[in-house]
């Protein structure tokens, strides 16, 4: 098995980035880094830089960064004859245009930002398709599913997406509304990025990637539930027409998903994989989720099967709305509420392209900021982009 | 898909051939039975051969069934050629010359019976290998490995038998000893036949499907764990290499993994078939099982570990000692010690044929019946395979 994979990774300084580094340092002699790209965290980047040696390399902070590869941009980069697969891991929106100039390059998508399908599904599925490029999710979520569904030739009846419910589940509205950042950023089970953290506190992450499953699995909302457990110990199942189901499980460590997307179909033998301990766990719990009691899970699943440009507003609006949290100018509730009547102030567009996609981005993120101010009629005329067209 | 597939049953009017017939009866244009055979329930298999209109059909009550069909040998229906696929549920080790001849003839096995692979496993899967012949296991826990290993290349790391426990999981041994058989009987989860019940409550039955695992899917014992899980929901876990983990989880209904040993690879809807109901499944446990509590299942894995014909005696003297406990001739906790004491008194020959494990099986059939009226040395003297060779 000579054949090493040459793996790019965009967003590499990010936590699924240097994860991901972990895992690829873990298999030298199956896994090779030809390229890296990230933002801002130029320090970071140049030692990822100086320790895997590639060929290949993108940042915005160029002029930082002592290093002799070659400076691309990073569509250059996710479409490279040298890539064999590029791991998106870039954050909000930015991992959508090099995506699709993977896949049209018939790269493998090792996709951990949810805004990419969330935002423009319909486009990068059917670009996956026209060439043949193969979109894996990394999201610990979808990657059980999609383990679950090897091997099986029949489609599945529904998928249930596991919920840890986040460090406030059994709140009270009145104690969420008097909920801290601070208090938020502190996720009983999973370490991640600030938003995803925030994210997984109001359940809209839940909600983002019921939309996500919605197009990796060509499958319809109805059938996608979301069941919360606690111990985040099973990352997904699914139950087929037959009634049985099959779920994965594993602890709960993103190096895990990451390395699947990377060695599929095999699996590999790595010791620095944590085992589950049947000793320890003694229980797992579930019950369906209360949609009433996380809005914004509410609003994510309607946005998604309303389709259009609807899930990038809202995707947008629930970026805003986030930042403003965890800068202490809204409440913890008020995330839902600006996301909510930014939706509601949108005019959709159906079967949008990318330019739609981005201008609808663009006007939510607007939109969201006036709101939060408590003036949003202004911006809403302004650019709503049915109006402009 | 107009190929219908051609089943025969031996052992038809048991609990898993009244099932299987369920469920043959729901896809009158996939299955169709050709052959029937049970032992004694003459008017059952009456009433089956007048349903199901096969071509053949077995009973050693020929005499007291009127029906037309062909009355054949149960080695002539299992090697018949118009059979494809042979449903091997018959009690006891009834089912083990019908399932060498069924895959000497190619045919695929649905193999419920245990004491087939117990007995002979290492004749029954080179059989197997020999004639390109498949088994499927109808067990729901091996039933659900085999389920989470589809489309797994890399061979697993560990697998795990869930077990109930039965209904004296938490008993003390004192209080076990005053077990009637009345209690044993009723299982909490599942509907079984009366043996099957009573290995149930030992913990004996697992013990056989630790065997029948090891060479269904030839993989080590110390690699087979047992874990307690009361609400049999989850029927059995692989875990990988990576420590990813796959359960499968269904309503313990056995016209699931019946029905799955027939349409595999594919799966069939059947709204006959119950549903998990996730507002009713509030917490699923999980302990690993205390071997020192339950002898029998210690026993067990020894006997398989050790091979040869222990795993025959095992069965044998299993069998002797829960008939004796419904008779209420022998205590609870007399079960496991007959069986220990009925393998200290076994001379084990490795590799054994066909006829070596027969005579296993008679010689411990006699041992443990003396042992049970306190006088089995001298039966062990005169009959051990050993010293007759």
């Amino acid at each position: 098995m000579g054949y090493v994979k040459r793996i790019a990774i965009l967003g590499s300084t990010g936590s699924i980035g240097r994860q991901a580094l972990d895992v690829i340092r873990a298999f030298p002699d199956k896994l090779k880094v030809v390229a890296l790209a990230a933002n801002k965290n130029a320090r970071l980047l140049e030692a990822q830089l100086k320790q895997f040696q590639p060929k290949m390399f993108c940042s915005s902070a160029k002029a930082d960064i002592d290093y002799g590869g070659e400076f691309l941009s990073i569509e250059e980069i996710a479409s490279d004859p040298e890539v064999d697969l590029v791991i998106v891991a870039t954050a909000g929106k930015a991992g959508l245009s090099p995506t699709l100039v993977a896949l049209r390059a018939g790269k493998t998508v090792a996709l951990a930002s949810k805004e990419v399908l969330v935002m423009a599904g319909e486009i990068v599925v059917r670009e996956a398709s026209l060439h043949q490029a193969q979109i894996r999710p990394i999201d610990s979520e979808h990657s059980a599913i999609w383990q679950c569904l090897q091997g099986e030739e029949s489609k599945p009846q529904r998928l249930f997406l596991t919920a840890s419910g986040g460090p406030f589940y059994n709140y009270s509205q009145s104690r969420l509304a008097e909920v801290t950042p601070e208090q938020a950023l502190q996720h009983p089970i999973w370490k991640m990025g600030r938003k995803v953290t925030i994210d997984s506190a109001t359940l809209m992450n839940k909600g983002l990637e019921v939309i996500e499953a919605h197009w990796l699995f060509s499958f319809p909302f109805d059938s996608i539930e979301v069941l919360i457990h606690p111990q985040s110990v099973v990352h997904s199942m699914v139950e087929f027409v037959d009634g049985s189901l099959k779920a994965q499980l594993s602890s709960p460590d993103m190096r895990l998903p990451i390395q699947y997307a990377l060695s599929y179909p095999q699996r590999w033998p790595n010791s620095e994989l944590p085992r589950l301990d049947w000793n320890k766990i003694n229980s797992l719990n579930f019950e369906p989720v209360d949609y009433d009691r996380f809005p914004c899970l509410k609003l994510a699943v309607a946005a998604g099967k309303s389709g259009g440009t609807y899930p990038a507003v809202l995707c947008a609006a629930d970026e805003v709305a986030v930042e403003l949290f965890l800068s202490h100018k809204i409440s913890f509730t008020d995330i839902a509420e600006i996301v909510q009547k930014t939706l509601e102030q949108h005019r959709n567009i159906s079967r949008p392209s990318l330019e739609e996609i981005l201008i609808a981005d663009n006007w939510a993120r607007q939109c969201a900021t006036h709101l939060s101010l408590g003036r949003c009629e202004e911006p809403e005329r302004r650019s709503n982009p049915r109006i402009e067209r």
